[in-house]
């Protein structure tokens, strides 16, 4: 069995707005071993959304397919419209839909309660998928020999409905097929063709196994699959070669962040921790303070943008800042000992460099950047020279900040 | 004229990657006045391949089609066979692509040369669409009354080709239309219903223009276009209509951000900016500080996740702490003081709060977030519940901040 995903809303096909639904949706489906086929985006409009319809149906492999988008008050939404046009199922009234609507918006706004009862309109012989963040209830269909479902497009109710409501009803239907074995490993300082070179003959014995790339800004993702289940522990074994391989290039396996990594780390050694940030201005508390339970080993943080704060909370002295620049490794590692000290913890990190656009220099160009690490096990500092747009080196910053923090953690 | 978008790669159906070329080209073409009428994504299979041209092709509206991915060197890399099979143009070596892919893969790596080489493999009566940033070129064919364009995948190199070569020649074909006249409004405080309520009324004299609506956790923004050019300033008209129905509201137009908007407020008014950040972490002096220049007015933040970096930083006495809690509007309005105090700034914002998943209680449930603002006009503060996940929490405290002081400054 596979799927088709059909995605509603102009504003996917105008520039407006990235898509995140199809990714998840395709991911939720891959979990439970259903593959997707094709991933089709229309606008609002009944005659490309009936089109899509019959397109999707007309695939023979196809026996799911899974339409988001277009189902809320407003005149815009006529998925459901096109649903019944395509099906030939006429609207009623769902009381079901109907009370959970009149529930949420006696709440919200007494105006718009007559637009919304439109959204308890549903083709006859639903089967209703209960949206538990929102008003638009979503629904199943049989048409043919195909399933259809139909979700709301806000990502945040159709991934609590996916998850809640849809894959629940499918596993039930009996069409979950076996879930692929999968394992993750998120490398960094290694490009994807370095990763490839490394791995790829330790990992020939293993012809049943799947390997993917994934390289973004921040990282290389290395995935491992194998459709036909796990026969004798065979990913284990690819896993134990895989790390052997990369070695502390592997900053985390599976659902695991950067942040989560060296969170576990200072725990584990029972440190603490605290920042200076210059041109991040924040970025790298906010990283590592998205963990819950954070606050047992972060300290504090201080963005210190200015001069002045530099030299009055992290004693950075002005002769230091007027001889090296801001942006040096002297200031770097003063501001490291300087955080350390000021928040009694085991370990200052910090970060000052030229983001840009402007501010950069012949000596220091914009995206010069030093990294400085102090703790009893002493100093360190490293310098770089980042490309790419103000938050790429805000971000390639906060990676590499965390990633020296990471592996000095390691070797301690 | 319309156009259809196809994307080729496995990884874009199976959960594994977000799809950014699709927005981006759909953004491109929409500024040269093409719309785009649907997009179709495929996994690396010459059926599904051969399928999607076919059924662009077969759509009578659509004149253009533009096929990203599956141009690389590798056995997966199909896109070029599919073309050629679908279109019957025969394969043949294009000698301005083989020497590019020579150039450059001579000083990378010698063992992949014949690999590449495939690369130049390119259907006959293609115009070539050169690669500034890597080994795959892309190509134009025409098949009957439409226009096939194949570009790489990787997002770098498609981008750097669309706006380099493609949109160019399309330009030189004389397919760009005239751009529709856009005005964007970002929205905040105010619901999708609530805004369509306020402005349908007043609108409904500007009969040219549509009205889109793109809400999203932060804000919600409002977009006019007209089709038709603008004719007497009719943009203009509506702009003033939408600014006196929706007035405070709209806290930016275009391609301003909310921090922008504060940061613009902040250099009119001559003021200087300190922030204490609690639950935020960090992420409200990040956006701050993703505007270049804002070291003109951004002076320091604290980032206080400890009780003792409260008292020591910000003087919030451990008497308040222990009589209200951290998460308090006394606590969160002396954070404000001090932190205003501590960098000696004309205006100080602090932000306290439980951001989840753990550390709810009754009385102060995980959401529960107090913001306060400190200044010459005096003290406010505010107290919110939020619902979502950790990193919902934080932004929204992070957007809510920004907004008040955003108010604040507008009220100055």
């Amino acid at each position: 069995l596979k799927a088709e995903i059909i995605m509603v809303g102009s504003e996917l096909i105008s520039g407006d707005k990235y898509d995140i639904n199809g990714p998840y949706l395709a991911g939720s489906l891959a979990a439970i071993g259903i593959d997707v086929f094709r991933i089709t985006t229309v606008g609002d409009k009944k005659r490309a959304i009936e089109g899509a319809l019959r397109s999707g149906c007309a695939e023979a492999e196809t026996g799911l397919i899974i339409v988001t988008g277009g189902l809320g008050p407003t005149k815009d939404d006529i998925t459901t419209d096109a649903a019944a046009a395509f099906t030939g199922y006429p609207l009623i009234v769902h009381d079901e839909a109907l009370k959970h609507v009149r529930s949420l918006v006696k709440c919200r706004d007494k105006e718009s309660l007559h637009a919304h009862e439109r959204q308890a309109l549903i083709p006859r012989t639903a089967e209703l998928l209960k949206n538990h963040l929102g008003t638009a209830y979503g629904y199943i269909l049989r048409h043919e020999d195909k399933i259809l479902a139909f979700m709301p497009g806000e990502p945040k109710e159709m991934m609590d409905m996916a998850e809640r409501e849809l894959i629940p009803s499918l596993k039930d239907r009996g069409l979950a097929g076996s879930a692929p074995g999968t394992k993750s490993f998120h490398v960094f300082g290694l490009s994807e063709v370095a990763i490839e070179s490394l791995i790829t003959a330790p990992l020939e014995e293993f012809e049943c196994l799947k390997t993917a790339y994934l390289p973004s800004l921040l990282e290389v993702t290395v995935r491992l699959s194998s459709r036909a289940g796990d026969g004798g522990g065979i990913m284990e074994q690819a896993t134990a070669v895989i790390r052997r391989a990369l070695n502390d290039s592997v900053f985390a396996e599976d659902d695991i962040t950067m942040e989560q990594a060296v969170g576990n780390l200072l725990r584990k050694r029972g440190m603490t921790l605290a920042l200076a940030e210059s041109c991040t201005g924040g970025l790298i508390g906010h990283r590592i303070t998205n963990v819950s339970g954070s606050s047992d080993y972060f300290l504090m943080g201080l963005v210190v943008y200015s001069n002045e704060a530099k030299t009055r909370f992290l004693e950075v002295e002005p002769s230091l800042l007027k001889e090296y620049g801001a942006v040096s490794s002297e200031v770097a590692a003063r501001m490291a000992e300087g955080a350390r000290e000021a928040a009694g913890a085991s370990i200052g990190l910090a970060v000052t460099g030229i983001a840009g656009p402007a501010g950069g220099s012949r000596d220091k160009p914009v995206g010069t950047v030093f990294i400085a690490l102090a703790s009893d096990a002493g100093n360190r500092c490293k310098g770089f020279r980042f490309r790419g747009s103000r938050e790429d080196i805000k971000a390639l910053t906060a990676q590499n900040a965390l990633d020296l923090l990471r592996r000095a953690l390691i070797g301690l």
